[in-house]
């Protein structure tokens, strides 16, 4: 089946500009984008599509998001990383040991994603086997791509919620086996909370099963001071606290890293080498007052950078909230640091929340050749005159006051969702 | 007529705390507050309006608001201050010498404020002065309270928006004459544009008519570093930008001063000698590469503060998202200064957004006793499980995720307008 989407449409292949067909088609074959063009006269299409003024553009991609914090959305947040875990983020995520409060939960959650334009994610669940799977379940009902990890942690946890190594190894495996291969856009990935909550040999496990299953891996790293200096406690002979990491082999091209505030140059250095992904969660980072990761920094030395909205230390669900917020944060990680690394501008923005965390999927994120046809169509009727707005300016207006009502589409693989 | 209104009550009193009646009574005689009590057993009220287990909040106050910029909201926000005033600002602001095209923008204006809860707001408009009253009428229409101020700018502007020191003067004792008493709640206010924008025989002259006819006064100060380092060479002789506007008698207890990004110790203590308030607009600040409002230093030294959301610098009309910004802001500003300055809690930036900018128009802004009664009628269902959270944490929910769907019904002065 070929298929020809139709509007106004709006992509970045590179960071630094968006590639705009006015009045275009997006030619869509079994889910994979074969191009984007301004006339069809000559192609032969099944189906044409008319979206007429609307934007078409790719889905947003969330690389940061903890569904069992979800309940906890916009609370607690006059607290600092960790008194805020133990007052709120431990207390709630205990209760999905119980598999009929998960559903409830997860179901809102694969929704609240699907509403917002989330066409992909990358989820921390709970260290919960059942209800991690059962949230691999619910968000495939809905047609959205994911990772989703079972979180491990054997450490430094409150006895309510913690595990043993062996039965955090063990039920990781079983989870790895009965979801790998179960679902075509929902996969499992290797969670290791954070250092300060993961063993050596815990760390040195979900390694191995990361190599044995040729699985993504997901964490934290460097999102609050304290956090960081508690990790020097724990391995003072490491040299820096992606260093841990990588002494475990935790550091591979599909690893992504959380948060990023405070990392030396040689830590953003030995990712770069490592290939890994950064996730940059500007909303969490500043509602714990962990400080604005420099975004710049990571993107000149070669970091791969995405967005996260880290629900629910961060507010919102909405990707597009977060661009806004990401080039809000740069303009003032401009000014703190003297004018050395120029701010965000909405393209690149764009590009982080689309194509840049995309890549953790695959081809996903572009309308180019060859990507899986992710897609967003946008009626931005009700944000103002259109009359006289270039079609870059209509997707500005969109990202910084749009929102969930704007998005009357959702496409994931070709498949309509929404 | 005296009429309750139940539900779950919560306003700040003072700025440190909220002052919560769990399924209480608000009792308001003729549009003012009589009291707020648990039980109503021995007062013989005329009509009890029973909002169930909604949150009834006093309205949201708004202290600097462009109604002209309007239709560039979410636009052009790649730029600094000066290049986006002359690229975008200028040019829209121009076309409200067509009042047909004012009488457009500025009902979705007045509409736009009442969806978000907004009940009293500071308005500039532009140097237009037939399309200012417009606005007012407008904004009367929908039952607001407001004072506008057609905008005086005689120098350091383009050809096509700019008027002579006569012209302005005469013009802005008309449109004082024509509206001081026409409403009960829209009225006017001088509007010098800023020190750049007008000549001291101007600023002279505002100074006389805002005496003579004994009308509040807003302005802008100190919102960039490049606009700080104009208005010393255009007033080289000054103390400082605030004593520019000093010695020309335009700071009074009824002066509104936006942004205060940049101001010296010494300005801040003359702003508190002065006793004026100073609007903080995080999100303009943010997002024309500004800086942050250093909001807890003003606080400690005595100014009066409140909120802002200076559209269209500023991109959203709801107060309540300028209040979980203003948060994230002081987050990251206490961090900048060393922790030296403790960054806003939730009731502190509830308290900014109602009582503190509430005190511009009088008694507004809480529920004590003798203020008129701007409430705005909250239901959170959609925004998560109400059971075991307290109210505080709801409302706090509320203010982080919620919008203006949320907000079912508003009062003005006892008027119910939605």
């Amino acid at each position: 089946m070929l298929k020809a989407y139709k509007g106004n449409i709006l992509f970045t292949k590179t960071k630094d500009a968006f590639t705009i067909y006015e009045k275009g088609f997006v030619i869509v074959r079994d889910g994979y984008v074969e191009r984007v063009t301004d006339k069809i006269d000559n192609i032969n299409v099944d189906e044409i599509v008319d979206y007429g003024d609307r934007l078409i553009i790719p889905g947003f991609i969330d690389l940061h998001f903890h569904a069992p914090q979800f309940p906890n959305l916009g609370l607690g947040l006059d607290k600092e990383l960790l008194p805020w875990l133990t007052d709120y983020t431990f207390p709630e995520e205990a209760k999905f040991s119980d598999l009929d409060y998960a559903k409830k939960v997860y179901s809102v959650v694969a929704r609240t994603l699907l509403m917002n334009g989330t066409t992909r994610v990358v989820l921390f669940s709970s260290l919960h086997k059942e209800s991690t799977g059962l949230l691999m379940d619910l968000i495939n009902d809905v047609g959205i791509g994911a990772y989703v990890g079972k979180v491990n942690m054997d450490r430094n946890s409150p006895d309510y919620l913690i595990e043993s190594t062996e039965d955090s190894l063990i039920k990781t495996e079983e989870i790895i086996k009965e979801y790998k291969d179960k679902y075509d856009l929902v996969k499992p990935i290797i969670t290791p909370r954070f250092v300060p909550t993961c063993t050596s040999e815990l760390m040195q496990g979900l390694s191995k099963l990361a190599k044995k299953y040729d699985l993504p891996i997901q964490t934290h790293i460097s999102e609050n001071t304290g956090e960081v200096e508690w990790v020097k406690e724990l391995y003072p002979n490491s040299k820096s606290y992606a260093n841990v990491y990588d002494d475990f082999d935790l550091l591979t091209e599909k690893t992504v890293l959380a948060h990023c505030v405070h990392n030396t140059d040689e830590e953003i250095t030995l990712m770069s080498e490592k290939n890994v992904f950064a996730a940059h969660c500007p909303n969490a980072n500043y509602n714990l007052s962990s400080g604005i990761m420099p975004v710049r920094k990571f993107m000149e030395k070669g970091v791969k950078v995405g967005l996260g909205t880290d629900v629910g230390a961060g507010h919102k669900v909405s990707i597009a909230n977060v661009m806004s917020q990401a080039i809000q944060a740069s303009k003032i990680k401009w000014l703190e640091l003297n004018k050395e690394f120029s701010p965000l501008n909405t393209a690149e923005a764009f590009y982080l929340g689309t194509k840049g965390g995309g890549e953790f999927f695959g081809k996903v994120g572009s309308f180019e050749e060859g990507f899986e046809f992710d897609a967003l169509i946008i009626n931005d009727e009700s944000l103002g005159e259109k009359d006289g707005r270039t079609l870059e300016e209509r997707l500005q207006r969109f990202i910084y006051i749009g929102d969930d009502r704007n998005i009357e589409n959702v496409y994931v693989k070709g498949n309509k969702i929404k």
